[in-house]
């Protein structure tokens, strides 16, 4: 049939006004928003892209990642949760020093220094540090996540989470709520005074309540959640409150004497169940780890100076590039120069398909970082081209029940160019000042097109 | 200007196939879905919207409606918190006898017998109710409001709810749960048993609570439940774990020995805060009643035999017409022929812009009354078409923060034939069966187009 004897068919790539003029013409077009990939990345992109192994090890890491049930089964100290060498300290996002250490984390290694009684003024905690008297390892060594500067000391309580289909097990601490806290690098009495009460009554309480009501799904709470306005990294009102409601009556009855003060404690911060989230998220990553030739994403973290993503077909290796400043709205008379820059494990969020990933339910944050709801529904949408699946469970009303965008491949990054979208709160840069506003930010494209380069030498080894 | 001089411009009205045949030529027209009037109403309509008094009337109405602020400020047994004379039931919707009742309506009236100790079995108790020893008025003569039977005797414990802007007063009784309940016909042994210690235990410890939180801003609530996948009529998980967790430490302190039990089963029923809702509408809507000259609807409710609507400038005179069965879907092995007709007091909260008006905030919802996404946003969007205005808090994320519509106009009503979208339970006909599902009902055309005739004369006479 030749090209002339039927009716145009038409495809338009590129400038829009070309498009228009068809439309205005009645004839019908098929516009396809193609972009080149990412700058320097073809030859490896071909190269990863015929790898044999990648479909079926891409299948299998992203069914492993969504088909984790994480549970929350207990609450523990870190101390007796963690294998923590001894002297040592866990941090958000890929390895850092003291010296390359952003002001906020800092603040909050100060914090831990203090806390721990390793230290008993904020100069001598200083000196300790830069001394390196305290050895630094990031949360992710240790199937740990933090938020923010996600200091995490032997004397903290963890929320221990298992994922009962892959069996793994995964940690995050307790989030101290608003304002001045440990994890924004504020470090001032009132901080240290909270984390103490933390462990001495919110955690050894939540563990009595746990124990009496047995493993809670958070697998169907985030699911339900985001039926209820959450993307469970800014927004966590409606899994804080359905968590609440769960545990209220096992709280009364297990601890009866300080059950009013912790329901006003973790009633009072929409955020509670914000940790919980990360925990759930680590554990369900965590299962889709080390598959030879999947170029999945297992993780995203910041430390504050350095944004590093880990690869399922790579093993523990970070691929780092410069934290961003998040763009957003900020508190009271704080500005863009106050802010520091990217912080903090909660990208686990977007890296299990929730956060950013999942704006398009909850609208409502939109507006706490600056944007319309349109914005929030475009910013989903465009994360189904950079992942491999949609989540079974974790599905967007909006979206007609869609499940969210999960599994971010790199080769998917490289190739369209479109970097994962990530919400965020946002720390003062200077220690101690605590939190400055919350907005959206752009992870640095190299951390993602170096962890591909690596996988071409994989694939070469293999 | 003559037609033919520039381009056409083009109206389409009707058939949908001659205006596809403009676009194919790509003609820009304008599509306009008009329709007559309902059958019968042209001459009462053309007086209503004639009279002067209208315009301001209804937006004074509509104002106050909009501008209440109900605020939960206690929890007291109906014979202490309202004026019920001696031996006097309330039910849900306009007038009924116990000659007309439906199966559902004689069962709680059956329960509440039994409840109060006037009758000693069911037998008895039907005795003295068809004998008339017990009077039966409607809630709404009595500023209260029911879900289904709604029946209320003196022993049960009222949600008591004041309008901070106006100063009004409204009561619901509380929420007993699912499955078999009073208020679905219910009236076996632990129904009883139920509303007993609800009276007993419940209540009470409640009234505590809420004497040490001070009053509840249920508008605020209300609002935050919207942006939750709530619509505060057949969904009330956000709203209910919102006031859970509100109260939640003030039980544990002013009930300490009862908090467990309370706090399980409140928390167990998604639907505890719908009573609250709907005594927060009832205080809105009777804001803006008996304001001469206004259409605007103050309350639509159904006694399962009748529909009824009353309006702001009628006073409290009912118009009525026969309630329909609901579509939807049942519950295990019952049908459409189990199906009581529609009955309750709850169709208050679609009065006041909730519930089927707000159906597209909660899209959850539609899968359990049969449905897709796009019929919820349909649903809300044609019921602007017969409001008066955009609620200035009730907000619905998904229509980009757009208000619910607000405050029926039966003008509205005539003039476009669509009629109130109605989500609600489904009552078994046969008393003592409870629900049998949920789902839509249309309320009956001529409630209203009997309303729209009634303010002719009175418009005539004024």
């Amino acid at each position: 049939m030749s090209l002339l004897s039927g009716p145009p068919r038409v495809i338009t790539v590129g400038a829009e006004p070309l498009g228009e003029a068809l439309d205005a013409q009645a004839v019908a077009r098929t516009p396809v928003a193609w972009r080149p990939p990412l700058p320097g990345t073809a030859d490896a992109l071909a190269r990863v892209l015929a790898d044999p192994r990648r479909a079926a090890a891409n299948e299998l890491a992203v069914r492993r990642l969504t088909a984790a049930r994480p549970h929350l089964i207990g609450v523990r100290p870190a101390a007796l949760a963690l294998d923590l060498p001894e002297r040592t300290f866990l941090h958000a996002g890929p390895p850092i020093t003291w010296e390359r250490a952003s002001g906020p984390m800092r603040g909050a290694l100060i914090g831990a220094m203090l806390l721990e009684g390793w230290a008993d003024d904020e100069q001598e905690a200083v000196a300790g540090l830069a001394e390196g008297r305290v050895a630094l390892e990031p949360c992710h060594h240790h199937r740990t996540v933090g938020p923010m500067a996600g200091v995490v000391s032997p004397s903290m309580w963890m929320f221990e989470v298992r994922d009962e289909e892959h069996g793994g097990t995964a940690y995050c601490s307790l989030n101290e709520g608003l304002g001045k806290v440990l994890r924004y690098g504020a470090y001032g009495p009132e901080v240290l005074r909270r984390l103490r009460w933390m462990g001495e009554v919110l955690g050894p309480a939540l563990a009595s309540a746990l124990a009496m009501t047995g493993p809670i799904d958070l697998r169907a709470m985030i699911a339900q959640a985001l039926q209820m306005g959450d993307e469970l990294h800014n927004r966590n009102r409606a899994a804080t409150s359905l968590l609440l409601r769960e545990l209220a009556p096992a709280l009364v009855e297990a601890a009866a004497g300080r059950a009013a003060e912790v329901l006003r404690f973790a009633g009072g911060n929409d955020h509670f169940f914000l940790n919980a989230a990360m925990a759930a998220a680590k554990a369900a990553t965590d299962a889709a780890r080390d598959i030879p030739g999947s170029s999945l994403v297992v993780a995203m973290a910041r430390n504050g100076t350095d944004f590093g993503v880990q690869v399922s077909g790579l093993g523990s290796r970070w691929f780092t590039g410069p934290a961003g400043v998040p763009d957003g709205l900020y508190l009271g008379a704080y500005g863009p120069a106050d802010a520091n820059p990217d912080i903090g494990d909660s990208t686990i969020t977007e890296t299990a398909g929730l956060g950013g990933f999942a704006m398009a339910a909850a609208p409502a944050i939109v507006r706490f970082v600056g944007g319309e709801v349109d914005d929030a529904v475009a910013a989903t949408r465009s994360m189904y081209e950079i992942t491999l699946a949609e989540h079974p469970a974790f599905q967007i009303p909006g979206l007609g029940f869609r499940g969210t965008p999960v599994g971010i491949d790199v080769a998917l990054i490289a190739r369209t160019g479109v970097l994962p979208v990530v919400n965020t709160g946002i720390a003062g840069r200077v220690a101690g000042t605590g939190q400055v506003g919350a907005g959206l930010v752009s992870p640095p494209a190299e951390a993602f097109t170096k962890a591909l380069q690596a996988l071409t030498k994989r694939s070469a080894i293999e």
